[in-house]
């Protein structure tokens, strides 16, 4: 791996025999050297999760036509620190993860293992994004995503990122001409209002799955991601991993937690909003 | 639960049989009706991870003396998300994660289980907050950390927090005398620095172990939870669940991505700092 070419890592969630592994790796090969390591199965919606209490294995593959290639039994995040940190020769000049087969917008960031990944590979320093198609389905039509993914990465090699940045792009499923453009945004706020669903199992014991509903309490706000996406453009959020809410900061102090530590029984209750 | 005190729901990533919930637990009997609903193991590590892909088992169980308990086969996040939609006759007045055994102060908010936990309570519309011991052992002295979190809970059912915001609660492992307050922080920049132990299994295969070493980039920024929490301050930070870069809108939109999605060439080749 002595090539002048930029050096591209490419992981997900879906696992590494996934399509949506083969568009993305396909595109960067356009753009420089590509090394696979992603995980050896599924792991949607596994967030940031990390392997700290069992072992991890390597495995070396070849079924892409890669540079080089290993799945490895951990998370997406897992696969982050160990290319950086075990596998690669160097700090790759891009981390990409996708592109995930379903929606990455709104708060779903913060499920995604798709974009723990990408926002890992900027914790760790490495310009990064994480790219989704909102098509569930395994024989979902990669080819305007792969397009997409080619330009933006293509930019992200040339200008840089945002320190302390990451991208989340989605794409709504359509054809390349039937997207409008690529609009930067703003992550919608929204949530899930979960649903449970309870099945019995052959002995009669109830278990359950996870289902829900996605509730957007932005509709209309043109800049969303869900409006984006909604009104066929590529949605583009900068995305950060400093958590703190820094407008809460000024309030929380007025709380003026003391010692002796008691409360300060002066102020009224509030109704949480 | 026909009771006027407040409904407080308890849960942690440790799990269910960890000193540090039962911590929690009796701290919180003091303020209010407890339910404890938390992983039938422990869950460190795991972050925003939810079970998509598998079921999902509730167990009514007895260990701690509250009002009512449930084991839950699942992660953190899941525990919240039954809580909410399956399990409690009502939100609760209060959603409290913990108490970790060890620390989650900094970028750690973001592999922590336990505040992965508080974050969802907050995408939940629930007051939350989630509550680390900087120390691992079994045989952790909870009994600072329970009079810390009793202050700091009392203050939330009175106060209620800003829109959006849970808390971030880590505590020092003194006696509460050698405590000096509470101080509200931000995150610092830091990361880890992994190291991947190699060991070999009995077939001679290797396997790996993450391990790793944390390095904090704002060594001496005294408004940062890593500063706090050295200087023997409770560290409270306000958690986000937003997780745009508002500030990297603006550079991002000069690129200018528009159809036909060709590259601007115009734009020099800059490094990633």
């Amino acid at each position: 791996m002595s090539s002048k070419k930029p050096l591209i890592f490419v992981t997900n969630d879906d696992g590494i025999t996934s399509p949506g592994i083969l568009a993305l790796s396909e595109a960067m090969k356009e753009l420089g050297d590509v090394v696979v390591i992603a995980p050896d199965k599924p792991q949607s919606g596994v967030g940031h999760a990390i392997t700290i209490n069992a072992t991890l294995r390597i495995n070396k593959t070849k079924i892409h036509n890669v540079k080089e290639e290993y799945s490895i039994s951990g998370t997406p995040v897992d696969c982050v620190k160990m290319a950086l940190n075990k596998i690669l020769p160097r700090k790759p000049d891009l981390c990409v993860s996708g592109i995930n087969h379903g929606s990455n917008i709104s708060i779903n960031v913060i499920y995604s293992g798709t974009m723990s990944a990408a926002i890992e590979g900027a914790i760790d320093g490495m310009p990064s994004a994480g790219f989704s198609l909102m098509d569930y389905s395994i024989d979902a039509d990669f080819s305007a995503s792969k397009e997409i993914a080619k330009v933006i990465c293509a930019t992200i090699l040339s200008h840089g990122l945002p320190k302390d940045i990451c991208l989340n792009v989605n794409i709504p499923p359509l054809h390349l001409s039937e997207i409008k453009g690529i609009k930067v945004c703003r992550q919608a706020k929204a949530n899930w209002i979960e649903k449970f669903e309870e099945r019995k199992d052959p002995s009669g014991n109830p278990y359950y799955w996870l289902t829900g509903e996605f509730v957007n309490y932005e509709e209309g706000k043109t800049d969303t991601d869900v409006w984006a996406v909604k009104n066929n453009f590529v949605s583009v959020v900068p995305v950060q991993f400093d958590m703190t809410g820094y407008s809460a900061i000024a309030s929380l102090e007025k709380w003026k937690l003391n010692k002796p530590f008691t409360v300060n029984t002066s102020l009224k209750r509030k109704k949480h909003k």
